[in-house]
């Protein structure tokens, strides 16, 4: 679908969702002369603000996807729980990128672990839970403590109860609702980092400079960057990001949560989780590069060169979560700092509102 | 207008025009989670393509202008030939910035070069110019050369002509098709600059660093950051736009462009002309700085803090004209480079269809 040079402003883009990642692509669409055209079931999306061409409707409603993808020159997404029947809906018509495939991982904690133990990356222990005496199992062969997740539909810790000890199988099996589950072995990490990894429709590769992430009830509080890794540890989290994306035969962002555990002095890398499209821990690259995560997705997904991902400053991005927002007023008068607000008027507790890229000369 | 900080996310600002500068001041506008509205009579306007919220009409429609003022907290204006009777009907409605005063300043060249000598800022000699023999008394005193301009609506190089000899006085006069005129003396400039100044609603001033500005065919083609100049030269600049922002009592972006002329060794400035808005050679701001022209801009109009203009990178900006954009491939794959094209779908000879900057680590 590459096009000639001189057309790229005749491009035209869909995004399935509405939120700030939506909002985020069609703002970087928007530099690169693309328009964009989003659907989301929420007439209030965010992201409807910066673009004249929306589609209010459910992921489901077939007439509306027609609708949305009449004249498209491909589709992409800012979650990964597009579903599945939506997603081949679409991709019969237009091209869906990042790719069908990868949705399909990374909706799913199962297939998603073993995909990424296939690509001999390593990971927890994990075993499939179904049900009260497959827990038993589960746990007699990863032992304590472990955690025990639902398989789809979980973000921010959500889905997700520890087991540190036999007593609290119990409550952890009831919290799951009856969904499918998966038990994972504890990771004794020592910090996060993530690997943004952009693949090109020509398959070429690259990734942004790694960004160590700080959670506050396991929601993102901040990435920055660079991250304190050693340049092996460094290379071998691209590394893992660059497998997971030719190995989906993926076009567009994706990141790779990782965890680092040390052990005698070494680093070593144990992949937490994929989430096939542009990523909170990347939003440091708006201000930090010359081409951004939200830039560089859109190139991909519209056949065009991915671009310098060098970063040129050393940077903290700083999630604005709740009634942080009510700091924006330092934040604005503040050297070095740019602030980014999603449009969202109504603050609640845990809704991210914002973020804060705070800039310093590379050391 | 100053709002309270958790508040901003419910701000809309109006635009007057829908070209480039209205789109990238929009884009920036989206950035702090600030709505635009968009008011362009050309139904195609490239900034229609990045908002939701747009009136296509005359600039002189009332009914139209009283929509578009209802519930806006500001208006702010991409161009300054706004007409002064739509500037007044809005003023009466909603804050219209950076202001009226600045738009009749910057729509005739005579009451512009008079303020500028008010000011006490150096200008090259000039004249008005209302008939055929005031243009012969004018070259008696200014001498030869000089260029004989239209005093409204002239912009890259339109409406100009250089008088060398008095031969030439005729067909200039003849150029100006009977519309009042300024004579200007020739300025022997060696190099141009200009400097782009923001000033908040709170009387807070701060300019950005200053470009050094290439033209070709009259047109702006390249601006290079840090310039070529003498710190104190510098500082002067500097101190032309601060000083004609607070004359004007002015808030937002404003851009003086001025001549650097050399002698004995000695950089002397002459004023140019004022562009009461964004302007050309502020595009750089956009990747070099944390905080961009159009961001400056739209903060100063919805009376936040201007914020940090601090520059972190060297910059050359390159005006993308007519086929220029056939290049867009290659640029986009060139390492430093950021492209911005502005979704203009017809190619024109002269249009200004995108730039692109490319930066370097400070020197």
């Amino acid at each position: 679908m590459t096009r000639p040079a001189a057309s790229a402003g005749a491009l035209r883009i869909g995004i399935l969702g509405g939120g700030q990642l939506g909002r985020m692509m069609a703002l970087a669409a928007a530099r690169l002369g693309i328009a964009t055209r989003i659907l989301c079931p929420d007439p209030k999306s965010p992201a409807f603000d910066v673009t004249s061409d929306i589609v209010v409707a459910d992921y489901e409603d077939e007439a509306a996807l027609t609708r949305f993808a009449e004249g498209l020159d491909a589709v992409t997404y800012e979650f990964e729980n597009v579903p599945a029947a939506t997603a081949a809906f679409l991709a019969a018509r237009v091209p869906v990128r990042p790719g069908t495939r990868a949705l399909a991982i990374a909706q799913d904690r199962l297939p998603e672990k073993t995909f990424l133990a296939e690509c001999g990356i390593p990971t927890a222990p994990f075993r499939a839970v179904d049900d009260r005496p497959g827990l038993e199992a589960a746990l007699g062969e990863i032992g304590y403590p472990a955690v025990l997740k639902t398989r789809r539909m979980g973000y921010d810790g959500k889905g997700q109860a520890k087991i540190a000890r036999p007593e609290d199988a119990d409550a952890a099996f009831a919290a799951m609702k009856g969904a499918p589950a998966i038990l994972e072995g504890w990771v004794p990490f020592s910090r996060e980092i993530s690997v943004l990894t952009v693949r090109g429709l020509d398959g070429s590769l690259a990734s942004f400079d790694i960004p160590e992430n700080e959670h506050r009830d396991h929601i993102l509080k901040y990435s920055r960057v660079p991250a304190r890794l050693n340049a092996g540890t460094a290379a071998g989290a691209r590394a893992i990001g660059e497998t997971v994306a030719a190995q989906l035969d993926y076009v567009g962002v994706l990141a790779v949560e990782l965890f680092v555990v040390e052990a005698d002095g070494r680093e070593r890398l144990v992949a937490n989780e994929i989430a096939p499209r542009v990523h909170n821990s990347g939003h440091w690259t708006e201000t930090a590069c010359v081409v951004s995560q939200f830039e560089a997705h859109m190139r991909a997904v519209a056949g065009l060169p991915i671009g310098d991902l060098a970063r040129h400053s050393d940077v903290v991005m700083e999630n604005l979560i709740g009634d942080d927002v009510a700091r924006m007023a330092a934040i604005l008068a503040e050297p070095g700092a740019s602030l980014h607000l999603y449009g969202k008027h109504e603050v609640r507790a845990g809704r991210k509102m914002g973020h804060v890229n705070r800039i310093a000369p590379r050391r």
